[in-house]
């Protein structure tokens, strides 16, 4: 059996602390066993454990690509998605994947689960039950059901036929899908009928879905899949192929599960009430603060509120409200504050557009030790360097020279250049130009061996 | 009759707007006839319509000097106090001054009021009866007492003598004050006493404190005063003077006054709910956010609440609770982020403290056109501008050249420099050094004309 983790997620749903950038997965709030990890982190190291990282992929899309790298390591096996799109053709391009490119045999078992499951390591357990309860039933897709704690009406449920009588370990069969029914519909539904919680487990194998596919698209072939992304439908595996199978079974879960989805849920994880600088007053309860800011936040008088600060804005949020927080979220066209790259991150200061047009942006910006830039140029903009912390080297216009704190570099426009951290390296850009565009980027591949030793290759 | 603004107050109550370098009274927040205006401003414009500015002055003390003229103007006539103490020494000072300094006459009718009155015109029209009132009754100190609207427990009210019966408009002798009372007594105090909130106005002939200090302090001599003001006692006026004088007299005022001293009270005079960038859900009520941050605050599903942002911090506070602030203010040894200087301000963007202990304090600045920093130098840091908006010039080492949009300065530790503004000027500003202090400056006098042109000052 193989695991395939679908890396999707809004950037909307954890504002401010979530972007386009950086999804609620890999935000750095829960308590691991080396201080704080992300989602993803969580369900790596658990994995881990387990001795499954091995056997596990994960489904993702290029903006994802330099984030997932630095939280989960360089050789994290990927599957790049041209585009972000929805579950069914994420689902569709990985299963091409295994068996076009990595030869996984059409008998194999793929069980396909979401990046960031809040869960104890038993829930793993259930999951690698399915390839037994497959292959035993002949069903075409399994699914995990988590047995309900309350009448929640921001879930799916999957409703088992309700004539097999059978112990909460095995498998049952599913009789129908319920989406977000009301609390009283759902309480009807967990009492009457044994609904579960829907968690977005699927497995079936391989072949099944292949069969689909090649019927459909008349190919299997990855490049063929990848080429036609972008044509592919934004529709979830549930309602284009779950819904349509004739033959499914669901395991029951009874463990801890947990949907991490809006503040409220996520603040329920957090040990401490304060994250970062700030302070709660007394006469509060249930209050928290998740800070990323180097300003303190003090709440006065506010009980059942999440405050979160980032780069990217301020959110101030009744508990309650939080799952209304992706429609409401405060439409600001500003560019992400904060990036995480697979050679470190940068972090906007400050941003100004004058009158007649010229757009200066100023921001921090870190390279960690035996990181570098790939060698890139940028033809609206100026950059200056001033370095603020740390040692490494430059190479501007294939010279190269030492640097270290204190040293100021100014790189023209249409000037390539690349930056190597020897210890950790910080430094202020201040970016000049007529347009401070991200895509104003142009790379050319040099070794970083190939440039010449020495040089005085910028203004000092 | 001559009018002294006093001019102190404490950078907590708006927090995190206001702040030591800027006290609530700077804060341009209210609605001005042209745009926002501060505390200050709307007082000085009201004295402004009332023909009463040449007889004003503003006793202040030299952490308020820069922002007073950068709100007021150059030619404000300001009464400098060596350091902020409390009410007494202030008004003692500036009895001092007017006599010793400029020569007013003894029997001058002095009137001291705070610089940040929320009133009518009419209010100015009931304090110029002081001066009469004083002659005709030969009291030694008159008061302007406010009309209560409501039982406050948060102001000191002023109780005459039961037994004259007088129309509003006349004064009323003085039986004793009542500071703070609950609820309870603040009703009994209005309805059966008559009592009136006291606003903080004192008006006395010259002669009459003059006498007093003579006495006590052997001198009424302005420099001796100077020198000696560390040893004032820090006590209000209210309690070393007029609590003890014999014969005092109040003038009722009816119309509207505001003592906009808490989040709460200034919030009611806002006239749009979102000042900055920010919105705030439907379903919220009496619900502002007041930020100066460039980035978005939003408030979901919380109401009766202020949110107020600045580079020094973010405040989440229920109305009600907002009173509390001043004694739970976050404890944060921050510097100030944001300084208004004559010349202009700067605002912090970021630092960093490296585990060796360097510093680095990146900076945007602004220099108004027209305007010049004083010529000084930094022993202990390394400072690097870049240009990024408009023209000036600068002399490093008494050498001058003009500078502009996308220039880089360096200068380094020990070296002279200033800058003046040919057209508003912006620039970033990287300090380095061991020890960012701002007490690291010494300053020399320097005539703009006396530098060299046309030098290359500092490598670029």
């Amino acid at each position: 059996m193989k695991l395939v983790l679908l890396s999707g997620g809004s950037g909307k749903r954890l504002w401010p602390l979530s972007n386009d950038a950086r999804s609620k997965q890999f935000l750095p709030l829960l308590e691991g066993e080396h201080g704080k990890e992300s989602m993803v982190q969580r369900v790596w190291r658990q994995l881990g454990v387990l001795g499954l990282q091995d056997h596990t992929h994960i489904a993702t899309s290029k903006s994802q690509e330099d984030i997932m790298k630095s939280q989960l390591g360089e050789g994290i096996p990927l599957i790049m998605e041209p585009e972000r799109r929805d579950t069914f053709p994420a689902i569709a391009l990985a299963c091409v994947y295994l068996f076009d490119v990595l030869k996984i045999s059409r008998d194999e078992t793929i069980c396909f689960l979401p990046v960031d499951p809040f869960v104890e390591d038993s829930f793993f357990h259930t999951l690698l039950k399915l390839e037994d309860v497959l292959g035993r039933t002949g069903a075409d897709i399994g699914l995990v059901g988590v047995s309900p704690t309350y009448p929640s009406a921001k879930y799916g449920y999957i409703i088992p036929h309700a004539e097999v009588e059978e112990s909460a370990d095995l498998f049952q069969s599913v009789r129908r899908f319920v989406e977000k029914p009301s609390e009283q519909l759902a309480a009807h539904i967990i009492e009457q009928e044994r609904g579960l919680w829907n968690c977005g487990i699927f497995a079936f194998r391989l072949q099944y879905l292949l069969d689909q596919l090649q019927v459909r698209y008349g190919t299997i072939s990855f490049e063929d899949f990848v080429g036609n992304y972008s044509n592919m439908p934004r529709i979830s595996f549930d309602y284009e192929v779950v819904e349509k199978a004739d033959n499914v079974v669901v395991i029951k879960y009874s463990g801890y599960w947990k949907d991490i989805g809006t503040w409220n849920t996520l603040s329920e994880e957090l040990l401490q009430p304060v994250i970062g600088i700030g302070a709660v007053s007394n006469d509060c309860s249930n209050t928290h603060i998740i800070n990323e800011l180097d300003i303190p936040v003090q709440v006065l008088g506010i009980s059942d509120a999440v405050v979160a600060a980032s780069p990217d804005g301020i959110l101030v949020c009744d508990k309650e409200a939080s799952s209304r927080l992706k429609d409401e979220i405060y439409r600001w066209d500003g560019r992400p504050m904060y990036e995480e790259r697979v050679w470190g991150w940068r972090k906007t200061l400050d941003y100004r557009k004058s009158d007649s047009g010229e757009e200066v942006l100023t921001k921090r910006v870190r390279v960690q030790a035996g990181k570098n830039m790939s060698y890139h140029c940028h033809h609206q903009r100026k950059e200056i360097w001033t370095i603020i912390s740390g040692q490494g080297e430059v190479i501007v216009d294939r010279q190269r020279r030492t640097i270290r704190y204190g040293d100021v570099i100014q790189i023209p426009p249409g000037q390539m250049h690349s930056v190597y951290a020897i210890s950790d390296l910080e430094f202020i850009e201040v970016q000049i130009g007529e347009l401070l565009s991200d895509s104003d980027v142009y790379r050319e591949h040099l070794l970083w061996s190939e440039a010449e030793h020495g040089g005085a290759p910028c203004a000092e």
